[in-house]
């Protein structure tokens, strides 16, 4: 055993995977060889699933096949519904999407069958992409005492995922908005939630047990919950001319800046850069700059100061930063930016699961005992 | 980035813990320096769950509080019911166990708390452990048509645990059988399902997502799945006089043997040793003896093979393979016996929670890429 104790497990690497590459130094993020920015805004975010899903961007007649199975697989079942209606609207929607989806292996005959039958495996597994979104956008209605809006086969991915939570059509900038944010998000290396996930699987448990697993551990903060908190971060601050003292003095108190600093990236995440395009084009869409402009304010002071006192600690704004002015800007609650992350996750999360499935090893580590041994038992009446 | 990829994280140390210590090479397990043999039997499950929460055996004063403090959070709410109630009859025990529990994060106001807040984490945990069975029972009663059983608060857990499943008193034999099997299992170092537990709530997510992946993860059969799967086994092999020549055929065809090795144990797994003697005063007490002696020929068979032939591999039977004819003869459904696994368990996986929120790390490893790198984009029409 060895010596030294890894809490993180940082730099361990637990397996050999064809799905992303992360590049923390360079600040380069590519799936299957192809650089975030060639797909960003080029490829849609069927393409991505296919991409990640076979190691290959699909031709035509592909896409059409990835796009109509997962257009058949919306629907969830009425007592799927009657689970989501049962919680409190007060709920956070992750609490919903994880029961959901949890409740959602109770009716896949074959979720039992998955861990050892590839093709049961690949249903059950595009079933659980295509049903996020419903569940999100069923929550998403009932908590607001509003009748859910059934998914459209003939609407793309993001098109109807914005159908359902709006019950109109929304406009191609929408969609295509929408539609980069979940190819942006899409995988990302051995992050917490698809480690769980293969971690889950690899005692041979079902897809829903994994996805369940990655669901919960998304909600954490210090992982995709960080963009609902990014949200109430810029509210707090209020207006752009707040921001440079407030981040000045969060520094000062050595408190965490949410959405600044990332595990892997030690320059700008790359997935960030777009997303702050992003941002700025819908400010100038909307004429509505004041979160985009306090992000702005916030990021450029953080960056600056660590840049000049803190130069070791290498810290950029990441993903989930610019998420939250994005999602913000399309309309999306708050307490709605972490399903909407896993709305996109699901692709990584799934295509993980293919690989951990067909080559299969249990993942468990060790922890050393650090606590008292070879203590007499006394019974009860002697302590 | 470290060459080797350890796809197992065999013999990595992910943490300090000073709650059980797993000694594999010589058939050791002590929860807080006290071995597992002077605790089964000699301590209730209750006294165990404080002893791993709190790092020492309970005072009398102290075993009623938490005697009465468990007894007095066993009820769930009635939409929980709904939510056991609108799953398939067919539904794995497990996945309703698994969505059961998501679903009681809903309705806990300590949940959200739990990360920053060392009071509201406890209460929260406390109500997961009591709350636990209680799913359990209802589900086992609903699928079968019957009435669920409120739970009592003047019985202990085990007492309570067989009343709300059966609607009678346990004998005290049934009752102290259980509570042993609760015992013995309720801690085992970072075993896969902690592991996820900790993964999850390494990202500062609630207790609720923790524990949910901690089901998911168990209901593997290279887990806690396994002692479903044991029972299956001696149900196909049917006979005694049949337990030879099956065990021979499954190493012939280099098939695995349910119940047979450990990751960690290269010798007699110290709980399945005591699992074995219940098993035999079980087999004594009601003179069925046949699962026994159908395990025990399993077994030896396996075991002298493997010590004769592959004594490299130290192969022995371990806690899940003598779980099965224990719960078996304790009246338990064998899909039942995994969740009857994570009755005992919540009481680690708990006590791993309040280590892992009380000094706080994102566990993530790396993923070593060995796809394509650096491919130019193309677009759709020219693939």
């Amino acid at each position: 055993m060895p010596a030294v104790t890894n809490r993180g497990l940082e730099n361990v690497v637990v397996a050999e995977s064809k799905k992303s590459k992360v590049e923390g130094l360079e600040g380069r993020l590519s799936y299957s060889g192809f650089p975030i920015e060639d797909l960003a805004g080029h490829a849609t975010f069927e393409e991505v699933i296919w991409l990640l899903w076979e190691g290959e961007l699909p031709t035509r007649g592909e896409l059409a096949i990835i796009t109509s199975a997962l257009a058949a697989e919306r629907e969830i079942p009425d007592a799927v519904h009657g689970v989501l209606r049962a919680l409190p609207a007060d709920t956070h929607p992750m609490t919903a999407l994880r029961t959901g989806v949890s409740a959602l292996g109770a009716f896949d005959p074959d979720a039992e069958l998955a861990p050892d039958d590839e093709a049961a495996r690949r249903r059950a597994l595009l079933r659980i992409v295509a049903r996020i979104p419903t569940i999100t956008a069923v929550f998403e209605r009932v908590r607001k005492d509003k009748s859910p809006i059934p998914p459209r086969d003939d609407l793309g991915h993001s098109a109807n995922m914005l159908f359902m939570l709006n019950g109109t059509e929304a406009g191609p900038a929408a969609v295509r908005a929408l539609d980069t944010y979940l190819v942006l998000l899409a995988d990302h290396g051995f992050n917490a939630s698809t480690f769980s996930a293969r971690v889950t699987a690899a005692t041979k448990s079902d897809p829903y047990s994994a996805i369940t697993s990655a669901i919960g551990t998304l909600k954490g903060p210090l992982h995709g919950g960080a963009n609902e908190r990014v949200m109430e971060m810029l509210e707090s601050i209020g207006s752009v001319d707040a921001a440079e003292a407030w981040v000045l003095d969060k520094i000062e108190k050595k408190e965490r800046i949410m959405g600044i600093g990332h595990r892997v990236y030690k320059t700008t995440d790359p997935r960030a850069a777009i997303l702050r395009r992003m941002s700025e084009a819908q400010a100038e869409e909307s004429g509505d700059r004041l979160y985009h402009d306090i992000a702005l304010a916030v990021a450029d002071t953080a960056v600056d100061f660590f840049a000049k006192n803190r130069p070791e600690l290498m810290l950029y704004p990441n993903v989930d930063f610019y998420s939250a002015a994005v999602l913000h800007a399309a309309g999306v609650p708050s307490d709605q930016f972490t399903p909407l992350f896993a709305v996109s996750r699901v692709a990584g999360w799934t295509a993980h699961l293919l690989e951990q499935y067909a080559d299969n090893r249990l993942i468990r580590p060790r922890a050393e005992y650090t606590g008292p041994t070879n203590r007499p038992f006394v019974s009860i009446d002697a302590r």
